[in-house]
């Protein structure tokens, strides 16, 4: 039984406090929020009890924290987890500055701490079957990976502008998408974009619409596309041309009702938003984190990971502005 | 919080102990079961106690019942909670002879008891969005249902003989799922049989395959399709004409992935067996049940029920046996 | 080069001449209809020419008539026409009477002629593939046949008056289908129907919503449904379920766009009626005829299969008006 | 009656062959080939005769030609053809040197003929219900457009040496299926491509597998996916992101039979190559050209579309060797 605390008692936060409370290996022990009513209010639901940040740290008895506090909050709380020797497990970003994950991740190193970054889409068990199909060889080399995720609206403004911009923000899962099914590191990358969805995120700078391009070393290539605005739910999609046939992972509809009438034929539409569709994933996710702390076996999803993906984000962004495809110096990147 | 003992702790039991112990609605207090080591295993994973049938219809703060014991325990045990006061969920069938049934729900009138059957296929998501989507009145009247219920593999011989015959063990499901769908009674029924599955399923006189059809007062026509036997999952499928369209509700499927290859577009398959595809519309029946018993309100499954659908798995097996349609005289025949 | 005559220039007249027409077995060398104008207007088309029908018949040159006139002149067309040496095309059925049938047959025999039938859904592409495909003995014994057949909206009531009733007029397509798909004779037949559709054919005596089940000597069970009505297009599918997998003929669609809005995800509906869906089934079952009269080999939808198709709609009505399964006694029936 | 004569009897001139005897506005009147048994053979087929080009050109009762010849031919023969005063339909593209291009659209405009591109894709009766839908605004704004075009093998490499690369002997399609359907000219773009399908492509300079992003003057993006080889058949997809919605247009099945047995469920993959999956398109293209030329009325595919679909391959092409994303200056490319 893994004694777990939980740090943020926001949205993501009561979907892990939910799958940390139900998994057998886990036990929740504690929660800290800066808003107490919201750590009091999970606290009562999972019989579990409310600490201070300082508290938790302190608890020799707490063995893992789940951090899923504000963004830039995160690469601090890791720091100070694995300084405590807690296991952690933190959502993406580490940070929105790669300068500022590089320092984190070599403190994480120095502990030799056990972090873990929540990829979630990683364990999706649509995603999870199509990757490892496709890494079982049976369908040859990849050729062509066609990401599609598509919000279902636009976020507030006021989250746009701490979000680090649409790259930062939304496509980085996708970019760490593609490093998973394909199991290798871009060479290069370009990108085009547009904010046509809402006028306000303009305003702030940001895109709302995007392709991304990538080149990898094998001559497999792939396409990113994002949207901030889909108005029928939640578009999570993947197609992956190989050597001997394509995979696609469709939509997980809302039901599998369907109505004909003199209109068409009509079926349900994607569930809306990541709260339901990746409400299984983000249970085998946690799972996954309490069997290789248990187990002492390594992370599917690792800090490097993370890294990796913000730096891809990084320079989709710099092919962007420039209009020049960006060519990944790994070495010299994450130095 | 409904303190509740669950009688029988076999595969269904397994299912209605996490249902009872994970909603927030309800208490897993007791369980009991002839062979003790089962009780106590999931005694043992919900942190429960386990009771004798006696000790558990003693105990006055124990307020439901769920019978998950052997069909042939259910009428008996029915009436003996019923005599104790307790709200009853049985699984179904109350029993597999009509006349007993009768018996035993005068008991349940008597006592004044609550009693709720298990037909868990009307907590099924699909088939409960149908069902109201057709009750709305938005597509007109029914005209033809047509209802496909094939198992993945037959049941072992020993089952079978025991089994109460095709109809009253499977095809019940079927037909209870008529009446609720239209919310009328039915006014006749036919049926066609076979035993072209398993040879061994004839030699215990009964059949693997069958076609009921149904004739309602608005009407409407209904067909049943069952089979022993798919080799591709568990085959649970409706569909609905009516005056203005059609209604489906398709198979639930392993996956969302679709694999093209020169071979064709393959997709998965419909989930293996009801513990998959109906573990929802268990969750969701329990729920029912727990909201009706703690607010006084009616069951949408009742005992009525139970008994009518046994009565039309009776009437057709009697018109295979004759080949003479039989018509549903509902005064006598639940007199 | 098979030089044809057309007997009937109406709507099913026009789909034959354009076939006759194009096929390059095959040549239009008259036409005539009781309507010489509808007769004109096709032979100005395709630069054929008006005869009467005594002129047809007596004219040595022409090999081979169709027969597209109204039911109540087949079976003295056939018998006209076969008597003058010819091969013979008929639309179904032969005859409304199955009396009238045997004695058209006899002659027919008598004079050696070549006889086909219309059945044109036996050479329809998809429900073509799959026959051949169950036939193969791939999937092994069928065991369930569903066979829906659904016109789009009821014809007038004149047509009615005259049509032989729905299981003569449109079931006789379904019975010939289960037989052609199975390859066997059926042992058994029962029914069911309504008039829910249009309450002026039940006043003609009619009904317009039905399900037949059939028993076959295998043991398989075939299950019809039929309606004059489906607000949504022709709908025409089959269901086969063997013993090693389900074989489904889906819809033919208006086409393969998609359009997903926040109502949902709307696909084409079924092509409209006959003329649309069953065009490339008219072009097939007419080559098929010029080959084998051409070739001298067999039809593969003879005489009999419509004779056989009559008795089992005669005999599926006497199951409806007396509530008892009909048996077979072919020997008898066919005599 | 368009009095019509054939320049190319192969693959693709008897498409055309078949298309201008068939339909009733159009007459094939002549047949020439520098093969002149290919011309013999469509000759006798239809019922034509065989010319050579200069009796062709010189035979003033002529009044369109079909250019179905080899690449190379088309500038010449076009500027021949509209000096002769002939309508002319000339198969994609005008020229593989976009200078040749411009001095042969000179040409037409100096003789003032008629000249229509055959992009065979804008009379697909998918893709144009979908350009009209899209064009009908019920969705709004498009936002991105997802072109998939991928061939089911690849051709000799005697093709692909002459062919004049992937991006102007393939791409060239999806680039003009990008205006075709958003209506406007694009302002940039940029490429990436492999050669990983086969070896020997490569070795001819090419490239067998690319990305191409497109952005327009309204923001809408463009992704176009194409490879040599699917091995399972003609992959042929649009899927469009509007305000309001998404429009997709599924590829066309081989049938519509489903398969499902143990090991999932096949339906059929889509038809093999052009010649299946676009025969109805080339019919309604030639349609379209009979009509247009009687009627006199614009082509909706224009040789203006046919230069600059040539453009976008050639700027697609350097912005793959520079790896800088490339602008349009409209204005500059056509003069």
């Amino acid at each position: 039984m893994l004694k777990t605390a939980l740090i943020g008692a926001g949205r993501i936060g009561q979907v892990h406090a939910a799958n940390i409370a139900n998994n057998p290996n886990s036990e929740l022990t504690a929660i800290t929020d800066i808003f107490v009513e919201n750590a009091n209010k999970l606290a009562d639901i999972y019989r579990s009890k409310v600490l201070s940040l300082e508290e938790i740290l302190a608890d020799k008895s707490i063995e893992a924290v789940v951090i899923a506090s504000a963004t830039d909050t995160h690469s601090d709380l890791i720091e100070r987890a694995a300084q405590a020797g807690k296991a952690v497990f933190c959502e993406k970003p580490i940070d929105l500055d790669s300068e500022r994950v590089k320092r984190c991740l070599k403190v994480v190193q120095e502990t030799n701490a056990k972090l873990m970054i929540g990829f979630n889409r990683r364990f999706d068990p649509d995603f999870c079957a199509l990757q490892q199909r496709y890494q079982s060889g049976a369908l040859g080399a990849a050729e062509v990976l066609q990401i599609t995720s598509r919000d279902p609206s636009p976020p507030p403004v006021e989250y746009i502008k701490v979000s680090g911009g649409l790259f930062r923000d939304m496509s980085i899962h996708d970019l760490d998408m593609a490093r998973y099914i394909l199991q290798e590191d871009p060479v290069a990358v370009s990108a085009s974009a547009s904010c046509i969805v809402d006028a306000a995120i303009g305003e702030c700078g940001d895109v709302d619409t995007a392709l991304i391009t990538l080149e990898f070393p094998s001559g497999a290539l792939v396409s990113i596309s994002n949207s901030r605005r889909t108005t029928y739910g939640y578009d999570q999609r993947i197609e992956l041309h190989a050597e001997k046939g394509m995979l696609q992972a469709d939509n997980v509809r809302e039901s599998n009702i369907i109505e004909t009438t003199n209109d068409g034929v009509n079926s349900a539409k994607a569930e809306y938003f990541f709260l339901e569709r990746y409400m299984p994933a983000y249970g085998a996710e946690w799972n996954h984190f309490t069997q290789a702390v248990l187990n002492d076996t390594q992370f599917s999803c690792t800090a490097a990971d993370g890294a990796k993906a913000l730096v891809m984000a990084e320079l989709a962004h710099k092919a962007l502005t420039t209009g020049q495809k960006q060519v990944f110096d790994w070495e010299a990147l994450l130095k």
